[in-house]
């Protein structure tokens, strides 16, 4: 995980939370440049960056434009200034890396990819939370498996976990860029959609500056996203968060806030959803009225 | 239009199609663009080749990697093979169009952007192609504003009033990337979802592979994609008419036919996926219960 | 057909008619006895006069009450004041039956059984109402097979085709009370929930009284219903006509229109619910998250 | 609540339940009667009773015909077998209804119209169902508020509340007849389709019989309905324990079980609709694509 990007991008991660600031992750890489025909889906090994590196960069510079302040996958090696363990669906082994990362002596982020009911022995949120704080963790949370909605609150259950074992430690969401209400412990992988057809669960970029908000309001100063996360739902994090971080990302120049740009159209009824309360209020169509809205998940 | 990838590279298109070739086409360009944070929606202008090369470029790449033989849009001039004209509402502006094209003594391929109840006037798709034709193009079809199963609809319609003039033209589609069971005459931009809430509209692969099917079935030879289509959807076009065309494309090399890189998987249920069955007869969830399937078009 | 209820209960159908009234017809016997408990579905004989004469009697009081003018099914003869021909997919059947029922010297009305396609054998709607007329239907129209919103773009198509004829009859529907958006040319049958499994496409008594309004501003004078038709949606036709017709049926003394009823709940946010915009707008959720909206029919 | 129809008619409910007996109960009246234009809706008083006797009397004889071996609504006393209390929202308004009761000598049976989440003031339902056996209830259950699949979780919450307490009770179920899986504590009178748009929610028969077997498994010997139960759904309820009660209702000389009846239709595709697997597995459409599948309850 190395720092990048924004006013703070000298400072080490845990500086720039320490200090109050907003850390905006970056998105998706192995399902994004799946998607432009550089990596495999099923094994979801990295080896785009040798073969396609040209890509690999591209989209490095357009999570960057968006906003993000760190660049997490594909450099595959602890930064300078922290150590990362993730993806982990135990408490149990996701104690263990932190216990070998703490010996690093550099400050040690662990999230899991678990949603409210718990990692895969029921030990829930948060007590895995409490867990991976005592483990000697800086930075807890959780990445993958879970969208917006399911892993916000995951992150409730954590926050309440470690307020009840009167722990602290800084929070960090890192969610799916798909909506996924209707997975069980396992997540979207069980899901009958998964890999090939989660379009439909695709979020808008209003979905998911209702998650920064919201986010942040629950106290989470690590906001970012996993699957299905493009630059453009990155960059809705650090406009919606701009108010409380000062800046807007470099992205925004290509975008107006909440619409605005479409107050040129030439059709009137498409100028007239150039505003905010029109985007926050549509409940967007599927336009496949024959699918089902939820699904059952496969195991 | 400039041709390229494949083996016909060096044949224009017109030539290509007369030998009986199919032609892939391109993708979305502004909208994919605007996602990545390259291009401003609402006015839609192609600044991004000035401001953004790379990402220009790298779309590029990765629709010519997908199968693509044809790089169409962005390049704003005439190709040295073929003049083409697009984005009518109007089948007698489009007609003008063609008049005027006509006049360099290349081919002319002439798309319009109507769905099955025709131009802006009422003129039925049947009879905006007899006219196209008889103005002198030699490739007709539509592009944009309606989804894969509309726009197909419409050439249905197109082939149909050829047929009753007793005129024959190559046949050309572009649809778009969304699904728009529900609009009306003036395509997607009256929806209410456009052009920042059409996520849970996005075809899927398997969406595309169908749609390539029909196409080439109706006898569609050029068959490409408009805004929403992104590089993995022309390889679905690609890969489903690999039999046909005696080749995949490049980025296949990325792809497991109908799925079959998850044979692999450590989950049995996820192995379970890797079958064109499961694929081609899934109902995608749409992850949204609290919003409606259909939308009414504001216009 | 008997005359039944209502000021002008001695005059025939055809008379109050010309007189310029609306005739308020019955609703579901079969499909509604059935759930009841007194008939067989399948076969949908009508034993159940014989054998449970309390339950359809008291169905019929329910109607009559409702606001029914008519008393159709389950009597089995022809009235002495006029004959029906109903219940026919064909045009040519219809027609004959027209013939034969027209020898009687009594007013005859023939309503098919087709939706907006038109006959079994491609004869579209408004065809059929000519054919109708010019045998001597005095009332044509629809029952049966479709819904509300079908069955009015049907009627729309009769009236226009007997305009363009320039033949003049009364007009007639009877639709289904279930929705039927997504059925083919053979109507609900071919449905797959058809019998036993149309409950979520009931209409609301809403829905009924926009199908009223909508009906009386085409033109047609006689509204009722056909199967899934229930008491209170003849009630909730009898109430929307109201002003029209200048009064009110017998068991709105149990409706307060447009729920006004709920004005004395003990509930705030239930009272709220007691305006006819509020019911009027609602977009009602089928509690079924797990379903699609809509069906492909089987034939 | 008197005991009425089947073998063991002279029986009291509680020497029923005590030798084994599965206890079928009965429906709607008050939102049924309103549907036939006999009773207002928004207050719910009886006096259809004095208002309309036969309508009342007929319902009644439906829900007999289905198999109700109780009929409780209505009768507005205690019969001369058992007591009974019911329409509680907080537990501790029940115990003191079953401490009164209690007081006759008679058996108590004691329904709460709560959900998963408990009572009013936050008792989950175990520790309601053990605070009303403790209180002298010998029946204790759900009736009202919560659709079927929603009752059965309160049911398996009472059940472990009464083991995790060493308690033993008689188990009674009264689902409502509309499925409600978005309602919030307060059960369906807060979302904003009740009372007058709560159609597609309508449960059909398999649902009803899906209902009765889960319940049955759950070891629950009082099974009935609450509003929205037709007589049907009864029937549905007496036809799938069938086996385990050694009689048929009398309704069912009128049904052939999981369609059969349909076996002699002229059309085949409707003849392949007459088995169990067809209605098991069918996903009911609703017909309504502009509606979306869940609400969000107004308080």
């Amino acid at each position: 995980m190395a720092a990048a990007g924004g006013p703070g991008a000298k400072k080490g991660i845990l500086e720039r939370l320490e200090s109050g600031e907003v850390v905006v992750g970056d998105g998706s890489f192995l399902i994004t440049l799946e998607k432009r025909g550089c990596v495999k889906a099923g094994l979801w090994t990295p080896e785009a960056v040798a073969e396609h590196p040209d890509a690999v960069r591209q989209l490095h510079m357009e999570f960057l434009r968006a906003g993000s302040n760190v660049m997490q996958t594909f450099t595959f090696s602890a930064s300078e200034e922290n150590m990362e363990s993730k993806y982990f669906e135990h408490a149990e082994e996701a104690v263990w890396a932190v216990e070998v990362l703490k010996e690093s002596g550099k400050p040690v982020a662990a999230t899991m990819c678990i949603g409210p009911e718990g990692d895969m022995r029921d030990v829930p949120p948060g007590e895995c939370a409490a867990k991976l704080v005592r483990a000697g963790a800086a930075i807890v949370g959780v990445n993958c498996r879970f969208g917006p909605r399911t892993s916000l609150k995951t992150m409730t259950l954590m926050k309440e976990g470690l307020q009840a074992a009167g722990l602290t430690a800084h929070l960090m969401v890192q969610s799916l860029g798909f909506h996924t209400p209707d997975c069980g412990k396992g997540g979207f992988v069980d899901l009958p959609e998964y890999p090939f057809a989660l379009e439909p669960r695709l979020a808008t970029r209003w979905d998911i500056q209702n998650y920064a908000r919201e986010a942040y309001n629950l106290g989470v100063r690590y906001i970012g996203g996993c699957c299905g996360f493009e630059p453009y739902h990155i960059r809705a994090i650090a406009e919606e968060l701009a108010p409380e971080r000062g800046f807007w990302p470099p992205a925004s120049d290509k975008h107006g806030s909440w619409g605005s740009g479409l107050n040129m159209h030439t059709k009137p009824w498409i100028r007239a959803r150039a505003r905010r309360e029109y985007w926050e209020n549509l409940l967007p169509a599927s336009g496949r009225p024959f699918c089902p809205p939820l699904s059952k998940p496969d195991a």
